[in-house]
């Protein structure tokens, strides 16, 4: 059986969900827990009520809608992804995979096809992490990753607590925010963000897994002097040394593997005043690969790289790891489900690796699981420029539903 | 004729002075127009009376006492410097110029003393420039350099304006802030907030000149991309950019002169996130050379270097000139009364050129002007561990008044 989803209807959901939270550049700001987070979640709760889903929201504020199977003793199938966005991101990422599980249960009904399994859509809490750290939040304490009341203690830049804001919003749910039963398999679609598929000239991507990662931090600690008087070989100046590990950083991907990347996102300056020798930086590193042992050489490099920049300035240096995943390699029959559905739908795919984490890296430890990935134009994502084209975003929701549809009917 | 200063009441009254603004690292906060200001002044103004000095304060805050000189028509000698402090600076900075003219106007008197020319003390307004920009503010106004109104609408980092703030601490004098007449000669002892007479074993510096400079920013535009699914050679960084350039800065001076410095200050990275590839960076330059042909292809060489970065990684780039200032070579009778001074004293001295720039900087556009400097332990300042000890205080306290008196009875 082959499902067609109703492409009119399909791409004025897109539409509509983009207009809560949407910007003047086109883009969308609904960061977690926000106005706008209430109320595009007021909308998915109505838009499951009218399909007749049984919801649910958990502790953690992640939303659910199930729809029934005909086995009482088959496990769920569960399809979702996220509704927050980037400050000032792109309508596509994380919405597009959430709409198009709506559109599935949708089509299911109007053609009144019943599954052995029952299938579960989706709404997970913070996948951005871009108010909250960490990102993936929600699904990480669902997965029994993070601890929920470490993750209730979380504040954003203002103060403003996790736990209080998800109250504030109405969204704190009673049931627990954990698995209350086993599940069949995970499916999520996504937008690429990379240029793999565009690169490529293909129309879907089928995820095999997600690079793993290590983020941390280094502070340089040097010393404050009047930037005139002091002579330079009197200065140990923590920029300068920071300058030379983000060199480092840009450089160290080329020598370790074809897929590595190493990103130095955020840095920052004490006193920064334009007179003074800057005393302590703090910047990030981050370093992604599918292979594990690439993750933690690119990690052992940075930290040599630290050490080396040190003794050349003369400061004192310390390090923090923020986060270390290791790389998921998704199930082969939920992988192969995905490429069924495309091939079935005469797509040109091509099997890729997800350079980005999400709701997905945390599934993959609960359930069997795999994703979809749509075309980002130009592998843009994370602002307003993010684009992905009807017809790609129509393409991958008709192959996510025909990959959920053959787990749901167990064949 | 031959001064001598009562050091009790020299260090206590430096001591004196420390308390207000003091911090608990022994330190000073006491930033310009602030409460702490408003109190140093008032404190100032009482002492200056205390002396029967004929005071003024002009519309940008200026305070001045004069000493009757006389002579009706000799032409005053100004002494002074700043009362104003960084944020959690140290306690000789400015204060230890203003102190020793207060010192050598009541050794004046004690000793009963009369000079054909007039003496004027001085207190800058906001010589620092670390609450309102530029730096060297007052004495700019006062010599013409800056414009008055333009200076008066600066604001603060909380958005306070510098008019307002003069108001509302009371000192918005009457009198215009300009030269009322010509005058004879400007002398300032400072801190040498360097290294260089510690290093050379001397007890007082004999300032010749000030260091010329250039200060600016660059801005490098790049493309904020998700860190992860980015390949490498998709991305426009503009941090690495950055990082280019400020290892450049570090290098460039060595390749000038045996004074050169440079110095990034400030940097600010846009969104400024772990998992954001750095879209917008502004970091500043700062280079000084007593040459100014050096100061002049120190910043041509920063600006190609600005080119090549940009090139490199694909960004676009801008740069703003924020301020330029040529070297200041001080006037020989000046400087020959300051080592005359030192030598009387039997000082071991040394002829030094600023690093820093000074209220000097201005006057020496205005009369003839030299600089005393006084033994900065370790080079430090601009923070609580600056430490000059009493003696060196004390010495260079002693240097100023008899430069200052042989100038004022006309020899």
């Amino acid at each position: 059986m082959s499902l067609t989803l109703d492409r009119d209807r399909f791409v004025s959901t897109m539409k509509e969900q983009a207009e809560i939270g949407g910007t003047d550049g086109g883009g969308l700001h609904r960061l977690t827990l926000s106005e706008e987070d209430r109320e595009i979640r007021d909308w998915f709760a109505e838009r499951m009520e009218d399909e007749g889903l049984e919801t649910r929201v958990d502790t953690f504020g992640n939303m659910f809608g199930r729809r029934a199977g005909t086995d009482p003793d088959a496990k769920p199938v569960m399809v979702g992804s996220h509704l927050d966005s980037q400050p000032y991101g792109g309508i596509y990422d994380g919405a597009l995979g959430v709409v198009a599980a709506l559109e599935f249960v949708r089509t299911l009904n109007d053609a009144g096809i019943e599954t052995r399994h029952p299938v579960e859509i989706v709404n997970w809490t913070n996948e951005e992490g871009s108010r909250f750290q960490p990102a993936m939040q929600g699904s990480g304490v669902w997965a029994g990753v993070h601890d929920i009341e470490e993750q209730y203690a979380r504040t954003d830049a203002d103060g403003a607590m996790f736990e209080d804001e998800l109250e504030r919003i109405g969204y704190r749910g009673d049931v627990p925010c954990e698995p209350q039963e086993e599940y069949e398999a995970y499916l999520e679609l996504h937008v690429e963000q990379g240029p793999y598929l565009e690169e490529n000239g293909k129309e879907v991507g089928v995820v095999t897994g997600i690079v793993g990662f290590t983020w941390g931090a280094i502070t340089f600690h040097g010393e404050a002097d009047h930037s005139g008087p002091t002579p330079m070989h009197y200065r140990k100046d923590a920029l300068v040394a920071a300058a030379d590990v983000i060199t480092q950083i840009r450089r160290i991907p080329s020598t370790l593997g074809e897929r590595t990347v190493g990103t130095t996102g955020y840095l920052d300056v004490k006193p920064n005043s334009i007179n003074i020798i800057p005393e302590e930086v703090t910047f990030t590193w981050g370093f992604r690969d599918p292979d594990d042992e690439i993750v933690e050489e690119a990690r052992a490099r940075v930290l040599a790289e630290a050490e080396w920049a040190a003794e050349r300035e003369g400061v004192e240096w310390e390090f923090e790891d923020r986060m270390r995943v290791e790389p998921a390699h998704f199930a082969d029959r939920c992988v192969d489900a995905v490429q069924a559905a495309a091939d079935d739908l005469g797509l040109d795919s091509m099997r890729i690796f997800s350079g980005a984490g999400h709701d997905a890296s945390h599934m993959h430890g609960v359930c069997d699981t795999a994703m979809v990935f749509a075309v980002s134009e130009d592998g843009k994502s994370h602002n307003e420029e993010e684009y992905t084209s009807w017809n790609d975003c129509y393409n991958s929701a008709q192959t996510i539903a025909n990959a959920a549809l053959s787990l749901a009917e167990g064949e």
